[in-house]
């Protein structure tokens, strides 16, 4: 299989007609999530306050396929199928006789997967008639996937970003305000939680937790306002699986077989689940045997050091209570450059999926990921996202480890962004400064 | 013609085999380069102890093709060939019947065309057993296309970046240092050339032409090293012409005509080289009537200001003279953002070509290639590089000055690259207080 093209890509009507649904194959069903007051099962009737009817209908859902509205697929069409590369240079680097595949989601206008859900969001919300949509971000990258989405659909795009990010990461901030978005550094005066945090800590820097109280709160007292999340949610971790469809159609076009192991990065988890959820698929309903592996940072490690319970999703315990692997919602990580990666708690669908003892998950340390991430750029040509480097050395780590009798194998990697806007994490990191969490 | 698709994709294999010499085409011969000395045309000898025999043969050619090595294609596959959009959305925007395609060269790897150069020229230079390439790079586009072109044929790559440049631009260099490059401020203490400069100038932030001097001297002063030049060139114009032999392929591939008006940005000259000679040729050889617009910044108008005559392509008149308009080799522009497009001259085959009333030329102030770069932006989502705005700009100048008879037409852009690292250009243009130079 070396007379195989280096990109393998698809055509725009190969583009997924559906996302799917993982909760309608799990063997045991997902905990739902619970009204944070009542302790029941949330409603319908509790998330319209910031949700439009088509986003509360798929989060709750157990319907294994949900259509893609062609609105949202014309978009796609920007970027979509996204190219599946045969990584022919890493393989000779490696000196291994697997053949290794990457699935590259930073072709996107914004560099990253998070368009994926951002787009879709922003049409359900413009066909419930909301005018504006407030998020937060931290690095940004979520920010950025919004606010392009809000300038296709013509809605105001509100971003909440965490202060310290908001001074020392400029860029994204940047690119959110080229696509028309207003961007406002958490802890702000335009909100009480803002000025209340403010107030006590005059001096802080923020935070996630802040700045998503920031967000719902401006959410909450506007009727023509929404809010929209970037990750952990169902519907989000449903609109990120055109990802492995497309992987699927890819591997087939080219007569390769299901992989035998797959590795991607997983912070909140919506990047792994998009990616690996068809292929679990392909185990639960066809008897597949595709090793998926979570590749989580060492230094926030919910599926391998965390507990299977119900906790927020935020620090100021607003979300509704989410069953998932959880390292407690007042965690506070080591500040390792993934951004992406550094969230208390997984996906309730990736964590059920975990807890089911069907993917496994490995910490790793980003010094490690970063020199994946190097070699990586040296080979293809493409520099990761810091979050995508931990995939990266997650295969690479594998196929060292493995003997010559499971050298044969097919290996595919999930690489969720571009680094081009991450490059002083690559500086820090040759400049052998890198705090090895 | 509205079912295109929104990419028009081509298979690896219709890479093109081979570049496009318009030399041989062009109505009056081009001038030859002439040597600073003797003023006589320069032999290959002249060239022998900077460049490799590959380019040097290139750069005197008067073939029409010239045949692309396997190994060079063999790179190219990670991101050739190079998507060819229908502009749907920006058409909408500009309420236009006229169909808009753009060609994107910021799928590479390093978000410019520039790496259709930087790979055959590491490759040549690797062939004729040159083990360290030396370059200078201003903004960085070009050191980060030779750096990622040497980390994949195992060259060492030594960048002299404009001080000024390497100091308030940090993320190229980043780029660069992470393919493996080494990057040094000019003027530096590593060069005679830089010494002197120094202690002439001890405050100075660096010239191109000050960095040129340096790479040269360095490569001459070493028999494993070669330099290695971005644009101007004859052999450098070569190499960018798989953007419109790709181009040509992909409008025929969805029944499209030639273009009416094709634009692309103009600085050194390389990439509007390599999107129109091709479509030139259509011209010259069948009869075609393609206009080419040449979209180059007000403050560096080479082609609508300056004059045709031999001229250095350096401050410091070290390179061989060159026939082409030029502002003067000490010219300074007004510092505007386009960094890649402030070069006092044009490359001679351009030169050549507008001299004999080929295509056209167009100046264009940065304000007005912010504009439309913010609204492709919004409506495509790619974030346009400062250059390629230029070609936008002048694209939709034409379309809006266009009367209704004239609308049915078919435009193509050259998008030379993306515009991620030129984020802070973006935010000088919205905060208003950008130049209108």
């Amino acid at each position: 299989m070396t007379d195989q093209p280096t990109k393998i890509l698809l055509s725009e009507d190969q583009i997924p007609t559906h996302w799917y649904n993982i909760a309608a194959d799990l063997p045991s069903p997902v905990p739902p999530h619970l009204h944070p007051g009542t302790k029941e099962p949330v409603k319908p009737e509790d998330l319209a306050p910031i949700f439009p009817p088509g986003l509360v209908e798929q989060e709750l859902s157990t319907e294994r396929w949900i259509e893609i509205p062609e609105q949202v697929r014309a978009i796609y069409r920007l970027w979509r199928p996204a190219p599946l590369y045969r990584a022919y240079r890493l393989e000779a680097a490696l000196g291994t006789r697997a053949r290794v595949y990457y699935k590259y989601e930073g072709a996107s206008p914004i560099g990253s997967h998070k368009a994926n859900s951002s787009v879709p969001q922003a049409f359900y919300n413009q066909q419930a008639g909301i005018t504006r949509l407030t998020t937060e971000t931290g690095a940004g990258q979520w920010g950025a996937a919004l606010a392009f989405a809000c300038s296709v659909f013509g809605l105001d795009c509100d971003v909440w970003q965490v202060r310290n990010s908001y001074q020392t990461k400029p860029y994204r901030r940047m690119q959110m305000e080229t696509y028309g978005a207003r961007v406002t550094p958490s802890p702000s005066e335009r909100t009480e939680a803002g000025r209340a945090i403010r107030e006590r800590f005059p001096d802080t820097s923020g935070s996630l937790g802040m700045a998503i109280s920031e967000a719902v709160e401006a959410a909450v007292g506007d009727p023509q306002a929404n809010y929209s999340l970037g990750s952990v949610l169902n519907h989000v971790a449903l609109h990120q699986t055109v990802i492995g469809q497309e992987a699927l159609l890819q591997l087939a076009a080219v007569g390769e077989r299901l992989p035998d192991q797959v590795f991607a990065c997983a912070g909140g988890g919506s990047n792994l689940a998009g990616l690996s959820f068809p292929f679990l698929r392909e185990n639960l309903a066809n008897d597949a045997a595709v090793r998926v592996v979570a590749c989580e940072p060492a230094a926030c490690p919910s599926l391998t050091k965390g507990e299977y319970r119900y906790d927020f999703g935020d620090t100021a315990n607003l979300t509704p209570l989410l069953k998932m692997y959880t390292l407690g919602a007042d965690f506070v990580p080591d500040p390792v450059h993934a951004g992406g990666l550094r969230f208390h708690g997984m996906a309730p669908l990736v964590s059920a999926a975990y807890d089911q003892h069907l993917l496994d998950a490995v910490a790793i340390k980003q010094r490690e990921a970063f020199a994946a991430g190097v070699l990586f750029s040296r080979c293809e040509g493409i520099i990761p996202a810091s979050e995508s480097n931990h995939a990266i050395a997650g295969a690479i780590a594998h196929l060292q480890a493995a003997d010559d009798d499971a050298a044969d194998q097919v290996v595919l990697i999930g690489v969720s962004g571009s680094g081009q806007l991450d490059l002083p994490a690559y500086a820090d990191y040759l400049s052998d400064e890198m705090l090895d969490a």
